[in-house]
């Protein structure tokens, strides 16, 4: 990671915090507890991987920052609201996020619930505020783009389809299809959303970029399963080690760690082949690649 | 309820129930147990008091029903996901829903938080295609007061407030507070979204409107606390007298039935006082209106 991209990831990063610091309720707002276990669930932590893609993305397209970092944020919230209803106990009965206690631990399940529930609203909110895309239809196909993302074809999908298959063993082509609905689609949406903030890249180009988000959100589920199979819960921030223990099909029980890691470089191959069509603007989604595909946690 | 308006509200139950059933994906498409819950969780029964609204409203505001339709099926799903999450048994832990078993027993409880999220995420999608009102701002508009009207300062919070005051006395003011948010934010937002399928009518027209809105929200609360009192769980086809069992505030356990009647009533009187500046085109708000107030279910 050089100092170049550290130095535009932290800035990104601190403006994604301001925003949703500004945008989610005050803490003293009624129903407090409620708004307290919104901005517990959301603030201080996390990679921000969603966000980065939009920024990147973002960039590419020569999009308006003050418009990329709204809809940066409405996709981390729905990737927020998705993490406090899978650690939930009916689903992957999880105690540890970010190194902090889950919210239906910190809270009770009942907040956690209507926590998750009010974040999802949240997105959905930011995406209808004016002027996010050069025009009012265009916007409203980027909230159809991250309604379909995170829905039962997408994102929520996944998160079923995987349910359905604990214990299972699954073939590679259908835990390809569980990732690219569980992770993938809400990447594709973070890249591709952040591009349309201007209406600067043509139809062609929005296909290509669709394919290389493609890439990136199957290179960041590879890595996640190397992660979780090769970490600890101490630099992972969340409990290590879980897939196996719960039985779950992963690209580390399917292939092995050592084709799993030439997996994940591969994809970032063609990711990077794509991009090169761009050229320098393409820098900082390449960047982001990079850091997705060497993260340690 | 005249034979006119039976047959009405008749027609815009199927419309409603047929889009739904065209929008929500078929029972065989995998995810296949998520997309069986949710159609179990929205097909086949409730009252449909907010589609009704938002037709009434889209009378009023002499808008496309074809476009109608599509809003009062966004603000049923809100609704719906709200019920299923609702039942869930870290919230009020009910069995039974509309005659049937509540979603959560007749699949699982991960299944019926995946159901709820999905549902709504599905509202918002419905609201994001093409034309649903006279220009896309309009439409980023009504998705903006849906999402306002659901989350954490609407429908949600009021939920969260609830569960912070189960087995507290309330006062009157804290108790309107609380059903402001909880039902009265939604029904406020199927009249609107329904008038606003057309640009027919005038800013000051919506603000009379907004009001009557609200008087019926409230109205629909305070005979919803006295069926809970008075009615039997066969007829209501859902739990009967939850409320008392639970401790929780209503209208009934603080102001007692007849007040709770008169409040009604008076509330009615309010709502027909501003719809009769509407004229002949107000006929559907008028019948809606009372059958809110007298239905027995």
């Amino acid at each position: 990671m050089t100092a170049d991209f550290q130095s535009w990831a932290g800035h990104c990063q601190v403006s994604i915090e301001t925003l949703l610091g500004s945008r989610l309720p005050a803490s003293d707002v009624v129903p407090v507890r409620l708004h307290q276990a919104m901005r517990y669930a959301v603030l201080g932590g996390g990679k921000r991987v969603r966000p980065l893609l939009a920024f990147a993305a973002g960039e590419l397209g020569q999009a308006d920052s003050e418009r990329v970092v709204v809809v940066a944020a409405a996709v981390e919230l729905i990737h927020a609201y998705s993490l406090v209803h899978d650690d939930m106990p009916c689903m992957d009965n999880d105690v540890l996020r970010r190194g902090k206690p889950t919210c239906h631990v910190e809270f009770d399940e009942a907040t956690a619930l209507l926590t998750g529930d009010s974040l999802q609203t949240l997105a959905f909110e930011l995406l209808s505020e004016k002027n996010l895309a050069d025009d009012a239809a265009t916007q409203l196909g980027m909230i159809k783009q991250l309604a379909g993302a995170s829905g039962s074809r997408g994102m929520a999908g996944g998160q079923a389809f995987d349910l359905d298959n604990v214990g299972k063993m699954l073939a590679l082509p259908e835990l390809e299809f569980m990732h690219i609905h569980k992770t993938g689609a809400l990447i594709r949406a973070a890249v591709m959303m952040g591009a349309q903030c201007s209406n600067y890249l043509s139809e062609a180009q929005l296909e290509k970029l669709d394919h290389f988000a493609k890439c990136v959100g199957l290179a960041f589920q590879v890595v996640d399963d190397l992660l979780d199979a090769e970490a600890t819960t101490a630099t992972l921030g969340k409990t290590a080690g879980k897939d196996a223990e719960n039985n779950k099909p992963t690209y580390v029980s399917i292939m092995g760690i050592r084709e799993a890691r030439e997996r994940a470089e591969k994809l970032q191959q063609d990711a990077d082949q794509i991009l090169s069509e761009f050229g320098d603007s393409a820098l900082r989604l390449r960047q982001v690649t990079d850091f997705i595909i060497k993260r340690k946690f």
